[in-house]
């Protein structure tokens, strides 16, 4: 028992998502899990941190012998706060989601649940994003839990290279082809901001828009494997630096 | 005078920042400016986008020939909500800054500042990012004037390789001894979470750290020529894959 890596938990739809519960009894019998979610949902808060207003931690019920924190701040406080204040010790492994709808191709940018790993990944520790192709709120997340299996014990028993971490998108559906390791996909969003007219007369705007592969006859990319019922992996470094252009421009500046 | 350059230009210290002040005061001769910049201050906002709440957008008295837009939303909800509605046409350059304080070694991955300038990559656009390593509301901004002229006209001039934006952060002082294309140092924050107990009883916690270079033996990165006194441009790129660690997790899953 005492054996027993410790992994933690976190995501960005909040502590009460189906798709976090999921995970959480996916992993229960893999570890000792402590889960720190936002106390409300998160979605596209990238690697954001909460600097204007102060942190508030509260304990719930355990979960599946899981220690269950809600903080009220963006996923990626979740993780700092746990790994500096409630953690027993540094953690094995860090795994967030089962998020709710994709984080391929280029919009983990604004993922909170790859924030969360990236912050993993920062502070040297193995960590994982899933997430499920299903944005419904009741969404089956059953079909996940083999590959969630395979890639946690994966990565428990042979770590990850130095600074990378792992982006996981599953198809929705039971029927899933297998597991591919791939790149990200490059897209690009059409947006459209909705104009409204509040009862004041004044203006306001949603966003909305459309998410679109911009090399579709690329078949090596996280898109085109989930487009044909694979789950991709896709390594990820959090240093963005692009090596191969230092030497242009050194000659520039 | 039609066939200036159009320059979108934002940040993450809000519409009244002296830094944006600034950084309007240098481009302005060199193309038609359009500013979109948060109301408010949005630092360590990464590139997080505002789902929960709609915008609104406040045209402001123009400042030195620029056409303010405020919004009341994220760095990078100002960035779409610039290139979508707000401009006559795409932009020919985005310039974010000038940041108050470093944007330096892995803190990229939290910065507002940089969020703006990943969106613009993501879009085509050549997009840079400026930061003066001076976190004072009264800091001096003078002294990056020439390298914010110097690298802005390179870059209208000669465009940017594909997929690749920069990240300009200036030392503090007027004795700057030059520019140097390098990486982004690897660091680690060492955070401590302040825990206060408010009037009620209650704990809260405020987030503090400081950030250490964790390679501080290397001499090709941006916090080495920074601390030696030289301003730093690291080219970026907005898509994290760790192109070479494909081969062997597809070996393992």
């Amino acid at each position: 028992m005492d054996n027993k890596p410790i992994i933690l938990v976190g995501n960005d739809d909040g502590i009460e998502a189906r798709g976090l519960k999921s995970l959480i009894e996916f992993l229960a019998p893999m570890g000792e899990l402590y889960v720190a979610a936002p106390a409300t949902h998160q979605s596209a808060k990238s690697s954001s941190l909460t600097m204007d207003t102060p942190l508030r931690v509260d304990r719930l019920d355990d979960y599946m012998g899981a220690r269950m924190f809600r903080i009220n701040g963006t996923p990626v406080d979740c993780t700092k706060m746990a790994l500096n204040r409630l953690l027993p010790r540094r953690p094995d492994l860090i795994v967030a989601g089962i998020n709710h709808g994709a984080n391929s191709g280029s919009n983990v940018i604004y993922s909170g649940t790859m924030g969360v790993v990236f912050e993993g990944c920062l502070a040297g520790i193995p960590s994982i994003g899933f997430s499920l192709l299903d944005y419904r709120p009741d969404a089956d997340f059953s079909a996940c839990r083999p590959i969630v299996e395979q890639i946690t014990a994966d990565v428990l028993a042979n770590g990850l290279p130095t600074d990378v971490c792992l982006n996981v998108n599953i198809p929705a559906g039971t029927d899933i082809k297998g597991i591919k390791v791939c790149r990200a996909a490059h897209g690009t969003w059409t947006e459209e901001f909705e104009q409204r007219t509040d009862p004041f007369g004044r203006n306001y705007y949603w966003i909305t828009g459309s998410y679109s592969n911009t090399e579709p006859d690329s078949i090596d990319t996280d898109l085109y494997y989930l487009e044909h019922g694979f789950a991709s992996v896709v390594p990820c470094r959090p240093d963005q630096t692009a090596l191969d252009a230092i030497a242009l421009l050194a000659s520039r500046l």
